[in-house]
């Protein structure tokens, strides 16, 4: 990642801050790290946190971890404001801070540290809850970040270009999952954006389907396929409804046609201005003048980046007017439990005039 | 799993809450519900909770979730104590809490909830942090689960059996990486315990290695590898490090001899009775007596199970005494910066009189 544009992404934070009267903004959470510094995108394997930012109303950031990380922190900051914490980084940053702000306001993400964390963190600090300040910039797009994207989207129809030749009777769900994982892997992408879902017939009636025994396709079923992957740090996710065999049941081909022609009037109506509410209700409207309201049981859309669901959201209680460079999943589906379900997934970015489908 | 240890175990913790005066237990993290339950090792991947436990001191235990979940939860529970939560499980929470406990004594997972969360869960209710109690529990593993872990580990050791066929010049350190994933998904895991760590020279010098770039094998060359699958459930862990070629250098002959060596005598101590940090003292007091101390930078070892690190452990900070069942990793490593490193790990069950290794 650019050091020009993390460092532009801070000076954007700091206007945001100076808004909540905060002198210090703590940033922990993985992708609001990364996207402020370049610095790691996930925390380690053993539990355990990575480092931490410190955002300072004063423009002298800092870039805290443990020795594991300094060199690959050091080539990525300003050294002299690389903070090294030995076994409690609790007690480590405690100390700094108060150099760094004495009782004055410092945020912290409390959607994201834990209770007890903050509790050894916070004796003789002025820590109050700021969450969301980084992730309201996460949800605008730059340009490189949307070509990023359409670069995992493009992945994701290669995809789905030959996965119809492994959706063949015989074979079964958690086969299918696998190969999509490895066909992803194989293609250069560093993991899946989220556990794939691969579901037959009744198991499509459930929205997060994750399998004990895989259910093994026949002649003519349906199958749910709800996937993606991270190329390049970005995400991706689409979900398509196949029916295996030559004979749909009609049930099939109506229920996926009305999900289809939810999504085209979602899409029709997405602009900047709109709130991911009103987009909602589109479908919800839709469905419901086809008697179907009930089995659309889950919000639209959501934002994907850095993370598979990130800002803005599509759904009843998204109030925000989106704005260009939001990127969005609309994804409606319709649900009939005991016998199965459909889901059609696009991604779409938010232009000056409409939107563009990825 | 099995209903009746499930029952057992929220038996043994009940006597926990009891010592600690509480009238409820709030267990919201993932390894130590599925521990109590049987319900969802994992949580889901929207960044939501699956559900959490309300464990009380009178027996009647609640499984509260969302609809999505709730078949699944109404098949290992009892369905009267089923709590299905619409969108804001805090507030449901709350008011099921208030119902059960008024304002006496409620024990929370201070390490794992966020403070956000426990903002929004606390109002009129006795809310306390009670870490540690399900933990404690599974550090002293039954029968069932020494089996489960055994199993996991022979899965490992098949790896082991064929891996030195792929560490071959040429091949390179991401390539090996995924060859050992595939394995272990194609020989019946379902992940991986924790991301593989392959390492070449300089790189095995990184105790927690995760390749940018990775570094292609050459005649000649070392490689740490540290990897660990996880089988019906249960996790292992293990690292080697090899030579590639047939001309090793002697001091990275040297220096594995010395790891061995370390473990060897951090194996022959364990037992019951002895503490993680006595043990730990063992491999340091050995790598002293070769002037080589400063090169081991971490633990000697931890506990491994439904997680790949949990207790007990056997660091300097571990001053509990080893009992029956615990198992652990005993994994001496030395680290040369620049130059290379090299680990060796192994998993052993304390028994009644020493230890067995896996």
């Amino acid at each position: 990642m650019n050091i020009e544009t993390c460092t532009a992404r801070r000076e954007a934070l700091r206007r945001l801050m100076h808004e909540e009267g905060l002198t210090a903004l703590l940033i922990s959470q993985p992708a609001n790290r990364f996207y402020l510094s370049g610095f790691e995108l996930h925390d380690c394997q053993c539990n355990e946190s990575s480092g931490c930012l410190i955002i300072m109303a004063d423009g002298k950031d800092w870039l805290c971890t443990d020795s594991r990380y300094e060199e690959a922190a050091c080539q990525l900051w300003e050294p002299e404001r690389v903070f090294i914490y030995r076994s409690s980084s609790s007690e480590a940053l405690n100390s700094l801070l108060k150099d760094l702000c004495g009782t004055k306001p410092i945020g912290v993400e409390a959607e994201h540290l834990a209770w007890a964390y903050i509790q050894r963190l916070e004796p003789g600090l002025g820590l109050k809850a700021a969450d969301g300040l980084v992730e309201k910039l996460r949800a605008v797009k730059d340009e490189d970040e949307i070509r990023l994207i359409e670069a995992s989207v493009a992945l994701n129809y290669q995809l789905l270009d030959w996965l119809p030749s492994i959706l063949v009777p015989g074979s079964d769900e958690g086969s299918v999952a696998w190969a999509i994982e490895k066909f992803y892997r194989e293609h250069g992408a560093s993991e899946l954006s989220f556990p794939s879902i691969v579901a037959k017939d009744a198991n499509a009636a459930l929205p997060h389907y994750a399998p004990e025994r895989p259910a093994v396709f026949s002649e003519n079923c349906m199958v749910l396929v709800d996937e993606g992957c991270r190329l390049n740090h970005y995400c991706s996710d689409m979900t398509r409804t196949y029916w295996i065999g030559d004979r749909p049941d009609p049930r099939f081909s109506e229920m996926l046609e009305r999900v289809q022609e939810a999504q085209r009037r979602a899409i029709a109506v997405l602009r900047p201005g709109i709130t991911g509410r009103e987009v909602h209700k589109v479908a919800v409207d839709y469905f419901a003048s086809c008697g179907m309201e009930e089995y659309f049981t889950h919000s639209l859309g959501h934002g994907v980046g850095l993370e598979t669901h990130e800002g803005p959201r599509l759904s009843p209680r998204a109030t925000e007017p989106l704005v260009p460079g939001n990127i969005v999943t609309i994804e409606p589906g319709l649900y009939f439990p005991g016998w199965g379900g459909a889901r059609w997934e696009h991604m779409a970015v938010i232009t000056e005039d409409g939107c563009r489908i990825l």
